[in-house]
């Protein structure tokens, strides 16, 4: 099979993944209205229970989301709130949602005037209501709220020492819980005792509730005992911001609440929907390979670890297929989805999709008649402009031609460059989701 | 499914792997003789035919192979000459094939007497004569020759300078086929025009004929010009000793003969057979999954990369399966072949596998039902006495009770302490192969 049928069937299969992964496709086909109820994925909600509908919630897809929301539910929302990526406000229409900017990674005021207008809606819901939040990737800085006396300062700071003291995501999350006013489910706490339906787009592996946008709506298993332990393992216990140290030192003494915890009967009236994921878009993938006449297969939608080690693994499964149609049948797609890591050491441009395929392009090398590939589904890998890359069994011959070393490239993490010098790039441009990354390993059949 | 009998069912599975690969196994499996004839995988060689049979080689498992083949060939072998490591010549019992022991990985003086003798019973051959050799893993280092002129101590000064200087194995690989008197093809060369049969136990990942050994037997690809090139490129050509330089440049010039290289008529007399490998080890270790009712699957034989994540990658599949029984059906064992590496940053005990391991058993933490195991099948991994390890979904939970955080152990490369106090090594003791290493999945039936 030709390169650049490789490259054609890559992308219409990415594209697909992509498309299933798009916010307002995923709402539409998972939210619908019909005989006065709200049908979501088998669940209903009868409309004529509820004096107000209030729609909250923010993050990357968010404001997509806000959009076609009201487009399904026509005039049955009372007010509402989302905040939105800064600068991107203006490509969203909304008549009763109001949309708010917030900066994105590190939170500014504007996004506190919003977040506060969240919480004061999810608050003012009752038990007639119904609260419906929109919530997607960048929640966490989108919609932050530090608990009272502690300063958005004093968050940021916390925040930086624990990083640069090197605390796991779990000791960083245990900490933040506990001084916000929205992490850790207490948005869900704040809604109560109204009834809450969360949809969500995930943009963490595996759809931990508790983890994506640090879990407003979802019980917190982490206490105030556990936070201060942190602190003290990292030795921060005594840099951290007074205000901060306070408040934790109150909670381990019991004065003031612990946040909601598994069981609680606040979440009772609580319902998670992940509504896109990156199993959908992978799934979706999958889909098309076989419309474009491959078997497929789903490897797994839980891959971490280093890029370029995991591309090394991929392309040693993809010499398996190619060498031995085994275990998976010729011609194949075999699609993966999660997301992985790239330890900067270089000076170069890249992301951890086209590093990884970099990875698998030294492994495949020599083969005929097979191709990897990986891209974001945001459609921007790392800090290049790029959404991914695709290598074929020449791509080291080609580039060593070209003289181009691709040892040195990876060394460099300058995978950007490399596969724009070879026109193996996957551009895209901000494609509206985030469901993470998906990769592709598709093996032509031997008799082509 | 209990822990216990995951442990039962891996390690019979890996019993069966390790005992597919061993040499005495091997070549009774792979060479008969009947009717006047040797029979080597569905090759034929007329006893008749020949003047003389003279053995040679060397490598970790060619003391075995040197026995069994006199076993095989009875009274049929005129002389034969066989490194083995040092130590281990009294294990061996042989009647007229002499034994020689060599140091490794630093070749010896002793060696290199056996070396002579190797190369003077392969030059004596004459073209009515069949010479045999029996190479495995380490025989780069135990039938080493260096070229006149160029000292044992020559040899070991060139490949530390290439290794400090960052070379890879191939750049290394170019230069050290081209000082010396057996490598790259030249015992191939040594034994023209008398017929050749090369009995392989191979350790290198994907059996590249020219890298096992350092192909002795095989056409070498790589010049002179490019061994220049290579000192060129890191610094060295003014800094190896003064006889490698001055060797290589004659050959450059074209005053000495280069290795023999594809194509050459001395190969139409060579037969290279690889009688052992990772993916004979995995095959029977597959074999062995199905006898023990679980479906069985070889993801693939190419695995390498940086240990814990490749556990990472694994960890992902092995959740892939347990959750959405997909891509493989439950029960099932699959099986991966290869050989990882370690970057060592800590100062702790362990070794690929069972870092590999340990990274997977982060990944499957909190999930029943599964298991990942990995060993060498030399029986050694890394710096410790264990072959490798076995975790479970509750190894995290149990290593966290015990006070143990698996990050940390992790970190220090300490994999043999964490699964050494958890009571799940797996130990063997040297084995007597070696063909690399031996990972597997393992999933319990959903029902169970």
């Amino acid at each position: 099979m030709s390169i650049e049928k490789f490259k054609r069937d890559t992308f219409e299969i990415f594209k697909a993944a992509v498309e299933a992964a798009n916010p307002v496709k995923a709402l539409k086909n998972s939210v619908k209205v019909s005989n006065g109820k709200i049908h979501v994925l088998g669940y209903q909600y009868n409309l004529n229970k509820y004096e107000n509908i209030y729609v909250v919630g923010g993050g990357k897809a968010s404001g997509l989301m806000a959009q076609t929301i009201e487009e399904i539910l026509g005039g049955k929302i009372t007010r509402g709130h989302v905040n939105v990526l800064k600068g991107t406000k203006r490509n969203y229409k909304t008549r009763v949602i109001e949309l708010n900017e917030a900066s994105h990674p590190i939170p500014d005021l504007q996004g506190l005037t919003g977040a506060r207008k969240i919480l004061e809606t999810a608050m003012e819901a009752g038990e007639r209501d119904l609260v419906i939040s929109l919530i997607s990737g960048g929640g966490s800085a989108l919609i932050t709220m530090p608990s009272e006396g502690v300063s958005l300062e004093d968050v940021k700071e916390t925040t930086n020492l624990l990083l640069k003291a090197g605390a796991t995501i779990n000791e960083l999350n245990s900490v933040r819980k506990h001084i916000s006013q929205v992490k850790g489910g207490q948005l869900a706490k704040a809604a109560y005792p109204a009834e809450m339906l969360n949809l969500i787009v995930s943009d963490v592996v595996g759809d931990p509730l508790d983890v994506i946008a640090s879990g407003p709506t979802s019980p917190d298993t982490t206490t105030f005992q556990e936070a201060k332990n942190v602190l003290l393992k990292y030795n921060l216990w005594s840099k951290v911001p007074k205000s901060v140290s306070k408040r934790i030192e109150m909670g381990v003494k019991g004065l003031i609440p612990e946040t909601p915890k598994p069981g609680e009967k606040i979440f009772r009236r609580v319902r998670n929907i992940v509504i896109a994921n990156n199993r959908l878009a992978v799934e979706a993938a999958a889909k098309k390979a076989e419309e474009l006449g491959y078997n497929a297969a789903v490897l797994s939608c839980y891959i971490e670890g280093e890029a370029r080690h995991v591309g090394t693994v991929i392309g040693a499964i993809a010499l398996e297929i190619n060498k031995y149609n085994s275990p998976f049948k010729k011609p194949v797609a075999v699609l993966g989805g999660g997301e992985t890591t790239v330890t900067v050491k270089g000076k170069g441009k890249g992301g951890r999709n086209q590093e990884l395929v970099l990875g698998a392009a030294l492994k495949i090398k020599g083969e005929k008649n097979l191709a990897v590939a990986s891209m974001g589904t945001d459609g921007i890998d790392g800090n290049s402009e790029a959404a991914g890359a695709i290598a074929h069994g020449e791509t080291v011959e080609r580039a060593l031609e070209k003289g181009m070393n691709p040892v040195s490239y990876l060394e460099e993490n300058d995978s950007y460059t490399f596969f724009k010098e070879l026109g193996d790039l996957i551009v895209t441009g901000p494609t509206g989701t985030n469901v993470n990354d998906i990769t592709c390993i598709i093996v032509g059949s031997t008799t082509q």
